[in-house]
């Protein structure tokens, strides 16, 4: 069985934490691991990590591959990289390809696909469940993850199981999918007790799923039979169609695997509190949190000091450039605030004050007529590009690390508590050649001071000029 | 007569905005100018510039010099220090010694008395209200304000009006002084008619108030006929009390002028729909603020983006590194917040992240192990003292304006785009003997980067090592 994870989301129904530039799954929401990271790990109790891969695309790789990294070196290539974004049908269909011809698959092989943000506990009763459905897809069904539901929530699609199928363990007949349901509805749902979240988690064989994409999905399904190469060369042409409009809540071949299990999409921050657990007072408190008389909120800080006084069921998300502060109950209106704030270009929700590069990262510390100062992170190995920029020129202090500095054709290494001066329109190029990531502060002169101003004579990562 | 306006509070009621490092009444509450300023202005139309002073300390020095500045560099340096804090009473003592040996004022001369910090309108009532108190004060009472009451108002202290003065105009006798009443009392007061807030300004004769000195704070009074300097060095030792305790509610002189104008002290968050209308949804928004579905609330931000869905009646307010969110109605429960940050000594209720010095000012852009970013401003014509450090080098880059910068004995200008190179306990002085604000990053580097890690040689504002 190969395990894939979606990760080529970039959602912002978590907006401000998530951002086009760093979404959900690549962030530390609970404890000290992106739930792209617990998801790998989840996997893991299930089959072994040369097994388990993570489709993405290019604007995300980096994140993907820093995160597979963290969990095993040996891991940061297993890495489908998706050319556009084209929803779930035709991406399933690039991870079986990939299979078939980079992994030499059979076409028994059971693929698990699962989302790379939901939290999902504990690890030991998913991994059983994994296996009960690997058994069941094996015996040529499409096994979808049905969540026993614990509330009428409103913001799942649902599963209608029917009865079981022969020889499957628990696994049922799908009887219907249903949308996302409204209140008076989801309590029918809960009552009636045939009615299972749709977890996103799905099993089954390419030889199932890719009869199921010829009878269902023909403008897929004949894409497939191409190479890696040609598919990934023809991926814009594809149809932008989910899994589940495609195949799923058409073919008979579909079936649902009840499970009892701590789950949650974390689909906006109402949901916060099943992640993390409230304490006395009903509080969610994360970061440097004073509260006094407040009761059933979730205020989540970063640095800055946030004093709570007589707060009641309110939702307080403090980030360095962006503070969100909702009534609980209507988190799902981020939407509203999100599309608002795209509509007049803000840059708020496109990218955070740090912006992630293959190399590592920055931080604007402070922008101004004429300057702009950057800390930088360079991981160790890495290199930046060689460049040069046309309208400023840079101030490099070293306050960590040690710098490969290439300037015009000298080349020197600079230490901590050492600058160095890269005057306009000359070609230069940073290195960490140590063992401990770089650090320094750049502080940019100059009668314009953006990102795109920049000539990029060569680059390791295959960025090109745009 | 003389106006003397009292700066020298440190109120923290208005906390996360107003902290010890810059309080209230040197802040840019409601539109371009502090509440300072505003009060010089609004006393201009009552006196000439030339009579108008200010009472602060040594830690406000600098900040009222540079407000006065901004109103006439003329008026500079009326200003008296007071040696310590000691409450209004010997602050009062303090003016009057000040009035009779530095101005060679008579005992005639009318003294009035005003706080720093609050919002009067319009200027010309006020003006006409101010003469009315100034010649009842000449026929020898000690005239309050006393604001005719729009609300039963708990927040404030209520004068009760007795029957009219013979030929002093609207001024009454004072039947007397009230405390700060509860909701019940206070309304009251309110339908009475004759209870009246009292504003904290007030007017008299050098020799009216030096006689109630004598009959009811003789521990005051008979410090009061040394010279300027010795009731300086002595200031100490006076008793700290209020003037209201120590003279007016004793006093047999003591009047209310009954004034009818908007008058407010703005002692809480609460207040600030007073002083910044309301919009048609009952919000006031200072800064960047998207409101969705939000009603009767007060946002109010710096450069952060805020946005807020379905909110109701609440108070928000954001700085740079602290944020307060209290339901409206309980703003005064910020003193429990800041008593609380104090007992864990928080820089947070001290200092804001710029800090003021007389010759400009600095805000910390970030410090991390081994280093600190400095943005500074160097104010034209002004110096740093001639200085040195044992644990730390710095960095300078200038980003606008030229620097004279003094490296042991080699001294050189530094221009913008360029940057110098501060070594470890190497003597060094900072100049601009520009026409432009000089402004520059500093990157501190070092084993340790404390503000007390400093040695000055020489300082033209007279700062000596602590």
């Amino acid at each position: 069985m190969k395990a894939v994870i979606l990760a080529g989301g970039s959602g912002t129904r978590l907006w401000p934490v998530s951002r086009y530039g760093l979404p959900k799954q690549f962030i530390k929401l609970n404890g000290g691991k992106s739930l792209l990271c617990q998801t790998v790990e989840r996997l893991a109790a299930v089959v072994p990590l040369h097994d388990i891969f993570v489709i993405t695309n290019a604007d995300y790789r980096f994140h993907v591959q820093a995160d597979l990294r963290s969990v095993s070196p040996a891991m940061e290539d297993n890495i489908i990289l998706e050319p556009v974004g084209r929803n779930t049908a035709p991406a399933i269909a690039l991870v079986m390809r990939y299979c078939l011809e980079k992994l030499k698959c059979g076409k028994d092989e059971v693929i698990f696909i699962c989302p790379s943000d939901h939290i999902i506990e504990p690890v030991e009763k998913f991994a059983k469940y994994a296996r009960q459905a690997e058994t069941a897809a094996k015996a040529g069904a499409i096994v979808t993850f049905g969540i026993k539901p614990s509330r009428p929530e409103t913001g799942y699609g649902y599963i209608k199981k029917g009865g079981k199928t022969a020889g499957n363990g628990g696994v049922c007949k799908v009887e219907k999918f249903a949308e996302k349901p409204n209140l008076k509805t989801a309590e029918k749902y809960l009552a009636d007790g045939n009615y299972y979240w749709n977890s996103g988690m799905f099993s089954f064989t390419i030889a199932t799923m890719l009869a199921e994409f010829k009878a269902y999905a023909p403008e897929i399904s004949r894409r497939v039979p191409a190479t890696l190469a040609k598919m990934t060369a023809d991926f814009k042409n594809m149809p932008s169609i989910s899994i589940d409009y495609a195949v799923m809540e058409r073919s008979k071949k579909a079936a649902v695997l009840p499970i009892d299990i701590l789950w949650s999409d974390v689909g906006s921050w109402d949901s916060l509190p099943e992640v993390i657990p409230p304490d006395a007072d009903g509080n969610v408190k994360v970061g440097d949190v004073l509260a006094l008389d407040t009761k059933r909120t979730i205020v989540m800080g970063e640095k800055r000091l946030i004093s709570t006084i007589g707060l009641k069921d309110l939702i307080v998300i403090d980030t360095t450039d962006a503070l969100l502060i909702v009534k609980r109950g209507q988190a799902q209106r981020v939407k509203e605030v999100v599309d608002m704030l795209k509509a007049s270009k803000r840059k708020e929700v496109v990218e955070h004050l740090t912006t992630y590069r293959p190399w590592g990262y920055f931080t604007v510390l402070e922008e101004g007529p004429r300057y702009k100062i950057k800390h930088i992170v360079l991981k160790p190995g890495q290199k930046v590009s060689h460049q040069l920029h046309y309208h400023r020129s840079e101030h490099w202090i070293i306050v960590k690390g040690t710098a490969r500095v290439t300037l015009g054709t000298t080349t020197s290494l600079v230490h901590e508590n050492e600058s160095t001066y890269v005057p306009q329109a000359t070609e230069h190029r940073l290195e960490n050649p140590g063992r401990v990531p770089l650090e320094m502060i750049e502080v940019q002169n100059g009668e314009y001071v953006g990102e795109d101003d920049i000539v990029r004579l060569a680059d390791i990562y295959g960025r090109k000029n745009k």
